[in-house]
């Protein structure tokens, strides 16, 4: 177990060895430890080898002008300029923000980026200002739309953040498929299958075979199926893709660049890098702030007390599951599996930093 | 067969009987016959009874004054007087509009309002003005959040307007659940049941009978159960209820009011009537309109080119089906079933128009 100042302080400086400012770092370790907190481990710790790898292979800008190239009162285009995604994203919400304090709501498109890490973490970022923060991002192509077997988007998330008064916020952060990719590769490590509805094979059949990807499978989109909705779930990932990198400018669909060094640079480009999409919503442009998170209460209060089925003894409220496990991890420690913690040795061997 | 011009003009005469301005009129008969058009009959003829009823029941402002009654530049809320859903909503769009026009975007929520109809009429407007529409509203709960057994939501829905420029737009506009409540209807009036996925019973177990929201049963969100990420559908149908209801001061989840008055109105009230939410995006607040519009194309003609599955010709970009639907029952004309052509011979008997 590691507690979270150690992996903090060790993810900062592995990222101010590789160039970043003490400032970018400290953001990007912020990210990588909110995932870890809140039982996102496939978007922590285990990642900053892919960073690392893209840093080594120059396909990633540790030092990066980040800036508005268009905008309007409640909007601006942010150019990333192929930084580390956090250092894009971070930017650009605080950008939304600004925007919303002025006009009411504000709204950013981002290209030229890179993965960023958890959605939510920007969503969240909102809260502090009595504000709604919306943060969706476009990401490798993985999954198939209704009807077909081509992979055009990625798992393509969307985080949404509502304060409350004496509640806890509301936090929605969900990829726009059944589950997210990490899932397939836990099931892959315990030599399980997982259940019909999450992938196809290469021919559009429903297949239960975590590895199906290898073998020129896709992801599914949240319904699975059309009959159970799936075109559903393809119009969220295509909003998601559309939002992301149309307003922005950045590459779409199956053109949007791998977040890992081991696959290729796509040879094909319809834009410049990931995209993403921000949202701040002033809460007091529509209610009295204090009526409003009042009502948010009184939302949250009664969907809680929904009665729930019987092999359950609560109703959530989404951000539930990650603010118990926030709670847990910060106490109890931060786990890693031996392959992650190896990993981070050889990093930290390399750049010359401590770690055990 | 019915004649569109023949559905409109006698759509138009019931509301202009029902005491709504021929203006406001026009607007209904507009949004009834886009849902005919487009194959959503469940939202189109057969439910001007339900508002007949529910004016003759005094429970719908025939004679409303729907205004703003709060503003910041990009956002508004709109009360409407209890106006008929259409009336409220068609305006507050119309106000988004006008905002976005000045602050690049704009954001109304909107309460005291009804059944409005079909979604994507309300986002399509944004599309001439070269902007993205947005619509949501929540509506009388008949849906369980994951884990529970109460009705707590509406079948909550999205529409999402994109434009392009030499393809035809991109246009989504779902229920956050599988499928429609109209959908249920169909299967029991045929005698069917329906795909396991779709409903729950009183317990919460799996159920295949349409008719089970009569036997306290409900209706899942999309992802149907939990591991297929029915807390996905439940966090979208949420969002939907709280910018719905919480940015308007509207009743939300189970307080929404009935939209037909042969169920009783509700004893408790938490906010005013039901609530809707609009958003209309300038595009050149973010690329030059022709600009974006190019790449929409090229995003649509990308996705088009995707490879369909061994049981299908080709893939679908959202907007597909209604569109071709929309041009077959212009030319062919419009179908109704015997029931609904009795109810409004019945309507038309009752207000002296002709209907035949």
């Amino acid at each position: 177990m590691y507690q979270y100042d150690y992996l903090f302080d060790f993810t900062k400086n592995v990222f101010m060895k590789m160039g970043c400012s003490e400032n970018e770092s400290t953001i990007i370790a912020e990210v990588f430890l909110a995932a870890e907190l809140r039982d996102h481990a496939s978007h922590g710790m285990i990642r900053i080898k892919d960073y690392y790898e893209l840093w080594k292979a120059k396909r990633i800008n540790t030092n990066p002008h980040v800036a508005i190239v268009h905008e309007s009162p409640s909007t601006a285009v942010v150019d990333g300029d192929n930084a580390i995604g956090m250092v894009a994203a971070r930017r650009s919400m605080e950008i939304a923000i600004e925007k919303a304090k002025k006009a009411g709501t504000g709204w950013v498109a981002t290209r030229n980026s890179n993965h960023f890490g958890i959605a939510g973490y920007y969503a969240i970022m909102a809260l502090e200002f009595d504000m709604i923060g919306i943060c969706l991002t476009n990401a490798n192509p993985l999954v198939a739309p209704t009807f077909s077997i081509s992979r055009m988007m990625g798992t393509n998330p969307i985080a949404i953040a509502v304060p409350a008064m004496k509640q806890p916020p509301f936090i929605a952060d969900f990829a726009t498929t059944p589950i997210a990719r990490g899932k397939l590769a836990v099931a892959e490590k315990k030599g399980e299958k997982v259940p019909f509805g999450f992938v196809q094979d290469k021919n559009g059949l429903p297949s239960n075979d975590p590895t199906i990807l290898k073998y020129g499978g896709s992801m599914l989109t949240l319904g699975g199926d059309r009959i159970h909705g799936s075109h559903k779930g393809y119009c969220l990932s295509s909003i998601v893709d559309i939002f992301s990198a149309i307003f922005s400018g950045a590459n779409f669909g199956p053109f949007v660049p791998p977040s890992v060094a081991y696959l290729p640079v796509l040879e094909k480009k319809v834009g410049e890098g990931t995209g993403h999409f921000f949202g701040a919503m002033r809460i007091d442009a529509f209610q009295p702030a204090t009526e409003f998170k009042t009502k948010m209460d009184e939302w949250i209060e009664t969907f809680r007390s929904a009665k729930p089925d019987q092999d359950h003894e609560k109703v959530l409220i989404p951000g539930d599951p990650e603010r118990e496990a926030e709670e847990r991890n910060m106490r109890d420690g931060i786990k890693l599996v031996p392959a992650i913690k190896d990993d981070l040795i050889t990093i930290a061997r390399e750049l010359h930093i401590d770690f055990d």
